[in-house]
């Protein structure tokens, strides 16, 4: 009786697909598509708090799918945090550094396994349109870690040796520090195409970058493919095209964010045009919190404290959405702890795709994606920085901090316009923080739960036993090595 | 050609009306219904980002009405507040308290009109069910007021002569500094019918105003009704309910925010119920922020600056909810600043009832909860605390901050489980915030804006001029009495 009844419902429901001659999709092949903003906000779409501008594609997509409110960013600034995403590891295990400059003779390491590389196992087509920024040797840009196609640029889009003037450039615009720059390279597979020279190359790498990835997906219908844009904006100099200059009441940061937000709906239009939407898992977020110094010309981190270049959650804490129609059920939001080095075993769960040999830190959150209600994939985090320093540790929502120095955005002059304001030199405190009730960092409760510090504590000598401590000078046993063009 | 197709239109739009035997309301007559909450913080609803418990009905309502992110009580704590809300003036206009304590000889005068006197031009029915908190002599009480009828208690629920022990009562509880407070009454009209003595009492407060006022709604289907909902909780001491005790992961706290939200759920529906819910405003809003050195007895201001007793954001800016089908479009959210004050003018423009015939503070925000794109009804905002301190003032959303002493709740350890913690001693510096970027209020940008700073310069002048400035030992020419004992 029980058999049969199970039969007919199974019977039923393939009746109901087939009836609309919708094929269920192969959930183990969906295309990947990763767009990944640079240094933008917690607060920055309108779905997390924005209300100077709107972001209706970004918003529409976490309605139809999954936002995060505690997704972090593996570390607080450019190289490291591409590098984390890459290729699921803290970038302290890799020995990345915070930020490649020009010519740098290093790179990742060929060792590492990236995410394209990983999907490659399992044939997908692999590009990436955007900023790389981890080595702009040959031996180290996209091709050579498994992309099949690359246009962009190889780092930030200020490492050129102009800066602003008014918004436009002078040769007073120069900057000291910067003069020995080259141009900023455009790359296109493993060669320079271009040198961007004026702001107004700037204005450009949004619509750029996105016509290349609509074209990536038309010319990808029958195969399943991963998707990497990582733009250029809204780092600074902030460019914008003329479709959306002056389009927000919040100037020219507004503007460029409702700019990325149209691409966002262009690439979700070609998925969509191409039948391609509900067997794609489209995952939006950035490599690190806003560059605060820069005043206007930066996000907000919506009421977190300090921002990029910091361990304070406004540093690295991110929105994040994730949209599969075929696997996430719409409008979900989840306070789970989850970072960008998790996407890379995620994908390897979803797919069957074998993970490196060697030690990664992500953990698959395929269980949060499916909507699995006690599931905590992600129980710590480790918040590390430059030097190797384990600024921070996490369970939770409960957050230690170590004392360190750091860069502070607080009590000194924001900068205005695209001129950027001065650090002050930030000191922390040893804290316990409970972000479920203040997100802000503000209120130190280590003296209310010496059961949670002495928790928070095991975790961090776990931290520094496998990678490693400045702070504490310690050697981890796991650390590895960056990539060095001495090897090639 | 062109008249013709207007009348076309009209003729089928009302059939359309006829044809499902629809009567249109008579929107000039809207029941109304404020919900208004004690000491919850800005972070503390599930739409404004809480995540450790949830709040579906009040989510609910935001979705389909209209949610504000920039609402401010007119007053950081709690008899100011409320004397804000109910006469549509700055509580430092009346003279008013920060707080009234048992057996004060004072309250609203009699010449100011509250929301209830205002509805009674109409002939609408009135009732308070909860915390009154303008006097508890009967000169002062709800019935001399415009209300019809009250249930509840006449000041806060932690003005009695007991105090935590471990979450129950014993002798060594007695507060000292309470231990001379007469026991906590609860009054029906204008008696004392009963003395709450114990925590259980608190317990049930919430479930004993919801069902005082579903029992209003079904005495009233048939005339407009003016129903306020001022909850005890989440005031300390923190009552619930079993049917929510140990229902969130938060603790009691968030136990006692979903015993809110059921509270608003059973008042919908019993409005649905006597289909009254498609023409009656519901407004959902608190009096101040959280009491922060109450630690995890108290709410969140979702990153916000400090808490209740403050003019940071996190001392008045509230969670707020409009809904009113027959006017309100589903799903609007405002950054529009718009206070507590502005209730009375909006329900005096909606229902065509006289002001006042002094001046109040409060403009109609009507044109908000009609979508009205381009109106920006309030344009500024006065942050007044004790001592007829100006403490700030706001300009859509820009903030000037004077210098002022205030209480902290940095750089302490909040209380738990119902003890407090200390406050610490804050002095706030001459500071421009924008709160569109920084709502945290944690970046001074007043040197980038002279402009800014001598036009919020000049709206200070006329809070001076108006109602006066202890900062700056000003009189203003328009503050009025409080009511006092000796004119009854």
């Amino acid at each position: 009786m029980f058999k049969a009844f199970v039969i007919v419902l199974v019977f039923s429901s393939s009746l109901l697909f087939n009836g609309c001659t919708v094929e269920k999709p192969d959930i183990s092949t969906p295309n990947v598509v990763i767009i990944f903003c640079d240094d933008m906000g917690y607060g920055d779409l309108g779905t997390y708090g924005a209300t100077a501008y709107t972001t209706p594609n970004l918003d529409k997509l976490a309605n139809k799918g999954l936002r995060f409110t505690s997704f972090l960013s593996a570390h607080g600034a450019c190289s490291g945090s591409r590098a984390a995403l890459l290729t699921g590891c803290y970038a302290n295990r890799l020995n990345m550094p915070m930020v490649f400059g020009p010519n740098s003779s290093t790179g990742i390491n060929k060792n590492e396994m990236t995410i394209a590389e990983l999907l490659k196992q399992k044939g997908y087509a692999t590009a990436i349109y955007g900023k790389w920024h981890l080595g702009d040797k040959k031996p180290f840009l996209p091709l050579q870690h498994g992309f099949d196609e690359y246009f962009g640029i190889p780092y930030s889009n200020d490492m050129w040796p102009v800066d602003y003037d008014g918004g436009r450039i002078t040769e007073e615009s120069v900057k000291p520090s910067k003069a020995n720059y080259p141009p900023l390279p455009l790359i296109e597979d493993n060669e320079v195409v271009e040198y961007l020279d004026g702001l107004e190359d700037q204005d450009r790498l949004t619509t750029r970058y996105t016509g290349h990835a609509i074209d990536f997906i038309n010319r990808h219908v029958d195969e399943p493919f991963f998707l990497y844009v990582p733009h250029s904006m809204p780092h600074v100099p902030l460019g914008v095209s003329d479709k959306y200059r002056g389009k927000s009441v919040q100037g020219m940061y507004g503007d460029v964010i409702m700019e990325i937000d149209w691409s966002v709906g262009e690439i979700i239009k070609a998925l969509e045009e191409n039948n391609l939407a509900e067997n794609t898992l489209i995952i939006f977020t950035s490599d690190n919190g806003p560059w605060l110094n820069y005043g206007n010309h930066a996000g907000s981190t919506g009421g977190l404290k300090e921002g990029k270049g910091t361990s304070m959650e406004g540093g690295v804490r991110e929105p994040a959405i994730m949209h599969w129609p075929a696997v996430i059920k719409p409008g979900h939001v989840s306070d789970k702890l989850a970072s960008t080095i998790d996407i890379l075993p995620t994908l390897a769960e979803i797919t069957g795709a074998q993970l490196p040999g060697h030690k990664i830190d992500g953990v698959s959150i395929l269980p949060l994606l499916k909507g699995e209600k006690d599931a905590s994939p992600r129980e710590t985090f480790y918040y590390y920085y430059h030097s190797n320093n384990l600024e921070a540790v996490r369970m939770d929502h409960w957050k230690l901090v170590f004392p360190h120095n750091h860069r502070s955005y607080e009590n000194v002059l924001p900068g205005n316009d695209g001129f950027p304001g001065p650090y002050s030199p930030g000191k922390a405190q040893y804290a316990l923080y409970n972000l479920r009730r203040d997100p802000g960092e503000r209120y130190d409760v280590k003296e209310q739960h010496p059961d949670i510090v002495a928790r928070l504590e095991e975790i961090a000598e776990q931290a520094r036993t496998d990678i490693g401590d400045s702070l504490s000078e310690r050697e981890g046993n796991n650390r590895r090595e960056r990539g060095r063009m001495i090897n090639e």
